[in-house]
């Protein structure tokens, strides 16, 4: 009989540490420091052969740093027999460079799935990745979770009319996560479309859909520098919208985002713990809903070999 | 007829700028910042259809960030339907991460290797590899130079009368390369011998062989916090020893390492420019020799397929 072994790298250790309370083990023993020259030093303290090995790790910023523990750790579980190694990503950094949009570019999203693999990864498990096309990047074992019923259910909370309510999509690459979110909520849905009416004119703003009255729910998978997002608040309610709130799987909140947060007209940003926010990025206007119940439920269903296929996008 | 085509990445501009210059042919358009994020964005802005493309990049400090680099920019120069992608690094980080020296450790000097295979390379040139065998992790080709020439010329032109030469070795596993510059000074050769006579009594540095009156040059792959090397200078000159000079390929120097040589007994420290040396690392006691004129005929020799073999270790 197998054990199931929760290890916690750098990035995320309150999210692992919910995690590994959820499954009911505790946190494997580890130590992941850096040497004196700054290069990645593991020790994993207990014996994992013959154990299905979980790794926590968002490969959220510092990105480098975080995905070379990984790769790491990956290497140090394999070569330590475990039975298998699995990665939980909550956060996959390098997915919007998940095509070459200009000729020349790289495809990280690509490597970093090959790197995995290469490094003795057997399976992955991650959450609302920037493109679902990027499963196929993996040729190991993938389960993609969804954080739309987790950030739905919030709003449900609220108890608004749904009627009243609009789910806004902020580009044409989001319809999709909007439109489950709107089932949820049984509201309808309206698209931001950006367009740059000649060269060097600045992007104006249209928005498909009726927000007049209405409360905006503006949905995103990455709120990353928070430009776009701020923006289309401020359209919603030259449109009409009552109130706009946001909401987000990954918090990347990168450079001013938490300043143009804190002077936006959102009226509340809602995020998940898929990136643990840094103590300097609070805001009051910012509610984190813990992911933890779901990847632990995930984390289970595989140790247990049930299918997870009810938790898929 | 195919081009030979030199990129440079962020860790050490200024000896490919050198290389690129004994090569005869311009460094590549390239630009590698950074997203507001933090990950790494590349864009090359030439064509390299067709071209062979030497790309160079040392691991050291800070060691993810550089090798995150080299990985996306292999991605990219592949993608970009080059004939072929040289990795060239002067400095080849995690190279002490060789074995399992106990339970549960990563081989991440191993994981490397085949990151850079998984990323695209289809050669690595490299110089002065902590452990030769590491040339064996590769299945790619892997031309490996040595250092050993270029720091004996520079003690050659001070003349010494070579019965006044010792090279020294300061571990068991330094004493090849010793005995190579011992070679080319017509020196003898010592071995510091460290031990530690009891648990929790502190290392006796022994010395075998004789430093009588003679002038100490102590040789190592790489000087990291330079601990060992100042120890060892000082157990040469109570042995007996008149000066002592050290020299290595690879100034890692982080920590203490540059408070403790400019305190030292160390007369002189040469080095080489595998790893640049940033303006706070100055010291009055340290010359550096530059590798671009060994790295520039080894990439020339792969360029026309010659053989490198005379570089060989
Ligand atoms: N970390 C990043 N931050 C901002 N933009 C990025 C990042 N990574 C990739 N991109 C760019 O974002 C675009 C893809 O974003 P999207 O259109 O939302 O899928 C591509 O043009 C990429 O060059
Ligand atoms: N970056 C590093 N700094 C210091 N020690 C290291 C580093 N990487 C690996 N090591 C350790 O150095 C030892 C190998 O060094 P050596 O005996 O000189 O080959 C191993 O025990 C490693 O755990």
């Amino acid at each position: 009989n197998t054990k199931l072994k929760i290890f916690s790298l750098n990035s995320n250790e309150s999210l692992a540490r919910e995690l590994a309370e959820e499954v009911g083990v505790p946190l494997g023993k580890i130590s992941v420091t850096r040497f004196s020259d700054g290069e990645v030093r593991i020790n994993i303290e207990e014996s994992i052969r013959g154990c299905d090995v979980f790794i926590i790790q968002s490969t959220s910023a510092p990105v480098n740093e975080n995905l070379m523990e990984l790769l790491i750790m990956v290497d140090a579980v394999k070569r330590a027999s475990a039975r298998t190694v699995n990665v939980v990503l909550p956060y996959y950094g390098y997915a919007r460079q998940d095509r070459k949009a200009r000729a020349r570019e790289p495809i990280t999203a690509k490597l970093v799935a090959n790197l995995l693999e290469t490094a003795g990864a057997t399976r992955a498990i991650v959450l609302d990745l920037h493109a679902p096309q990027i499963q196929g990047f993996f040729d190991i074992l993938i389960d993609h979770l969804i954080a739309v019923p987790i950030l739905s259910d919030y709003f449900l909370q609220k108890k608004i009319d749904p009627a009243d309510i609009v789910i806004v999509s902020p580009d044409h690459g989001g319809v999709t996560r909007a439109r489950k979110m709107a089932e949820r909520l049984k509201g309808s849905i309206a698209i931001i479309d950006k367009r740059r009416p000649r060269a060097n004119v600045s992007e104006v703003m249209n928005i498909i859909g009726n927000v007049e009255g209405k409360i905006a729910i503006i949905i995103d998978d990455i709120i990353d520098t928070a430009g776009t997002i701020t923006i289309a608040a401020n359209a919603l309610l030259e449109s009409g919208a009552k109130e706009v709130y946001a909401c987000c799987t990954h918090p990347v909140l990168s450079g001013p985002a938490i300043e143009r947060i804190n002077n936006s007209v959102i009226k509340e940003l809602v995020i998940t713990n898929s990136i643990e926010l840094p103590e300097e990025k609070n805001s009051p206007k910012i509610t984190q809903l813990s992911v933890a119940p779901l990847l632990a439920d995930a984390i289970v269903r595989v140790f247990e070999e049930k299918s997870v296929s009810t938790l898929f996008d």
